[in-house]
C-alpha cells in the first residue's frame, strides 16, 4: 500500500474532520469506501456522491474555512512537546477499545504517556460536578486505592468528583487519564489548570476535539462515550437522578462495560442516581476490593500487569496445513487480537473493500480470522 | 369425621406437643399418619412405633411431665380475655402461608385481632436491636408510610428496629403482628410490655411457644422463620454482617418472599448487612412507596383490599361435565384455595392417608384439585 507522507495524511485527516456536513458517521463511511483520506480527497466527484450525496461530495472538494491555519496549528502543537500525538483511526496506536463503540472518533489528540492509554486495568469514575464532602472524599479514596492495586484511573477533568478520582490516582503515584471535552490547548475548567498538567506529566490528557474547540455543552455528553470506552467498568461514585454520570453509565452498560456504584443516605439526592444505577443492575461496591474483585474475575490477562500475546508457536501440530508459521500479513497485523469492523479495518489498511473482504475470506478458509456476527472480523489465537 | 370435645383435642395437642423427643417433624408424621391428636394417641405402641420407632412411641404412651398443670394453665390463660386463642395445624384459621414453609408449627398462641393474620398485605420489618438513631427512624417512618398505605407491619417485638417499626404501624393506626420467642404469658424484653399490651388491642401477639416458656437464645432465630412466612417481603431496615437479620432475609428468600433493604453510608457497620443483601438480589428501596409498588405487583388481590374467592359460578359452560355444581366437600373446604401437603390436609381433615389420597384422585380427576410438583395439592379456582 502506497501512504501518503505523513504530513501531508495528517492534513487531509484534519480536512475530513473539518468538512461542514461531515461528521464522525460519514468520515467513517467514505473510509471505508475509499481507505486513508488522502486516497479519499483524490477521488473524483462522483465517487464521493455515490457514497454521501452530491452536497456533500461538493463540499469535500472545497477546502474548509480555517482548514490551513489549523493544520499548522496543529503541527505547531505536536512539535511544542515530544509528548503530543494525534492518533486517527487508521493508526495501529489508535486504541482498540474505541474501535468496539459505536462511534468511534476520528481522531485523538493525546499529550502524556501514550502507554496510560493501554494500561491493563483502566477503571472510570464519574459523579457529581457538585459532590458532598464524603462524595468527594469517596473518590480520592477510591482512586487513591484502586491506583495503588495497579488501576489507571479515568475520569473527565471536570469539578467534583472527576478532579477528586484524578488526585487520588496521582497521589498514589499512578497514571490517570483525561478525557476532555474542548481542544488540548484549552483546559475547561480553568481551575484544573495546574491538576491537568500533573495529568499530563503522570498520565494523559485525551481529547477527540480540534485544537481550538471552546467548552461547548453539547460535547460534554459526547465525551462521555469515551470515558467508559476506554475503561473496562465505570465507578459512579455519586450522581443525583437525571445527570450526566447516569447516561455515562447507561452507555458504559450499552458497551458491555461493567458498572458501580457506592451507595449512600436515603435522604441525599447525590446518591439517588447511584441507588436508581443499583436497582438497574449495577453493582454496589463499599470499597476498592469490591471493585478489583469483580474486575480482575472478569479480564484475567489485565492483573499480569501486561498485555498477553496469545502464544502461536506453542503446539506445531495445531498448525493449519498448508500454513506452517504464522503469517507476517499485514491485514492481520492491522487486525490486532481485538474484534473489528470493516470500516475501521479499511481505515487501518487503506485496503478497497472487494480486496480486503476477499483477503479476509482467505484468512478466514485458512483458519486465521474468524467473521463474528455484525460482520465484526477477529484474529483466531491460533491458526 | 368424629371429632373429640375441643378441650380433650386441645390437650391432645398440648400433649403432642409436650412429649420429649417429639419434634414438630416428628409430630407432623404422627398426624399424617393417623390424623388429629385425640385419635393419635389412641393407637397401639406398634403402629405409633412404625411412624416414629420404638422409643418414642413409649414415650408418646406415656404422660409428659408438667401435661396437666399445661392444660390448666392454657385454659386459664384462654378464658381470661376473649380476643385469646390458639391455632393448631389441623384449625381452619390456621394461616395457610404458614403450611408453605418447610417447618410450620404445630400451634399458635394468639392474642389480638385474629383478623390481622390475615391482612390481604403483611409486610415484615427487621433488622439490628442497636440500630443507629437514623436507622430507628426509617423503621418508625417507613413503618408508619406503610401502614397508612393499608400494610399490616411483622415484626418480633425485639429492641431496636422491631420495636420502632411496631410503633410506626400502631401511630398509623394500623394493625401490627408481633411474632414472639417466648410464651404469650411472657413479655420479653420487659421493656416492651406496654408495646405488647397496645399491639395486642390493635393487632396480635403470636407465638408457637407453650405458656410458660422463658427467653431462650435459640428460640428467637427459630421465630424468624414465621415472621418472613406470614408476609409477603421483608424489608430489612438496618443490619450489621452475621446479623440474625441476615438469617430471617436468607429463610425469606428461600420462602419466596421479597427481600428489600434500605441502603447507607458505607461506613456504617449497621448498614452492612442491607447492602450485602441488596448485592444478593434483594431489592434496594429508598421509600415506603418502592415497596408498596413492587408488593402490589406482585399480589394483585392484595391492593383491593380484601380476600379474592374465585367467582366459581361465572360461566357455567365451563363446568365439567357430571359436577354441575361446586361439591360442599369437606375436603375441598380443609383444602382452601392455597398449595397445601398431604401432611397438613390429613391434620386438618383427619382423614386416614389411603382415603384420603383416594378422595383426592377423584377430585383430581374432576378436575377440582390440581396435584403440583412435590406432593402438594391445590384447588382449582373453577372446575
Amino acid at each position: 500500500m502506497v501512504r501518503a507522507r505523513p504530513e501531508v495524511e495528517l492534513d487531509a485527516w484534519l480536512r475530513l474532520k473539518l468538512t461542514p456536513g461531515i461528521g464522525d458517521a460519514s468520515a467513517r463511511k467514505l473510509l471505508a469506501a475509499f481507505g486513508l483520506p488522502p486516497t479519499l480527497f483524490a477521488q473524483p466527484r462522483a465517487a464521493l456522491a455515490a457514497v454521501v450525496g452530491p452536497a456533500l461530495a461538493e463540499r469535500l472538494q472545497a477546502e474548509p474555512e480555517g482548514w490551513r491555519e489549523l493544520c499548522e496549528q496543529t503541527r505547531r502543537w505536536l512539535a511544542g512537546d515530544g509528548r503530543r500525538q494525534l492518533l486517527t483511526l487508521g493508526d495501529p496506536d489508535y486504541p482498540a477499545e474505541l474501535l468496539q463503540i459505536e462511534d468511534p472518533p476520528l481522531l485523538l489528540h493525546l499529550e502524556g504517556d501514550l502507554a496510560a492509554l493501554r494500561h491493563p486495568l483502566r477503571l472510570a469514575m464519574v459523579g457529581s460536578r457538585n459532590p458532598t464532602a464524603q462524595g468527594a472524599d469517596h473518590a480520592r479514596q477510591f482512586a487513591r486505592a484502586l491506583a495503588e492495586a495497579g488501576a489507571c484511573i479515568v475520569s473527565g477533568l471536570a469539578l467534583g468528583i472527576d478532579g477528586a478520582a484524578h488526585e487520588g490516582a496521582l497521589e498514589a503515584g499512578g497514571p490517570t487519564l483525561a478525557l476532555v471535552g474542548t481542544g488540548l490547548d484549552q483546559v475547561y475548567p480553568k481551575k484544573h489548570q495546574a491538576l491537568a498538567q500533573r495529568i499530563a506529566a503522570q498520565g494523559a490528557l485525551v481529547s477527540e476535539y480540534l485544537l481550538g474547540t471552546p467548552p461547548l455543552a453539547a460535547n460534554f455528553p459526547k465525551r462521555n462515550r469515551l470515558i467508559s470506552g476506554l475503561s473496562q467498568g465505570v465507578l459512579v461514585v455519586e450522581a443525583a437522578l437525571q445527570s450526566g454520570s447516569l447516561i455515562t453509565a447507561r452507555q458504559a452498560a450499552e458497551q458491555g462495560r461493567e458498572v458501580f456504584a457506592i451507595p449512600g443516605s436515603i435522604h441525599s439526592p447525590q446518591s439517588r442516581g447511584c441507588h436508581a444505577l443499583i436497582r438497574q443492575g449495577a453493582k454496589l461496591v463499599e470499597s476498592a476490593a469490591d471493585i478489583l474483585e469483580e474486575l480482575r474475575a472478569q479480564v484475567p490477562a489485565a492483573t499480569s500487569g501486561q498485555e498477553t500475546e496469545p502464544d502461536e508457536t506453542a503446539d506445531p501440530h495445531d498448525s493449519v496445513p498448508g500454513t506452517a508459521s504464522v503469517p507476517d500479513d499485514p491485514l492481520l497485523r492491522a487486525l490486532g487480537f481485538e474484534p473489528c469492523g470493516l470500516d475501521a479495518l479499511q481505515a487501518r489498511c487503506g485496503l478497497d473493500l472487494p480486496t480486503l473482504q476477499a483477503r479476509l475470506l482467505e484468512l478466514e478458509f485458512d483458519g486465521w480470522v474468524v467473521r463474528l456476527p455484525g460482520g465484526v472480523y477477529q484474529r483466531r489465537a491460533r491458526g
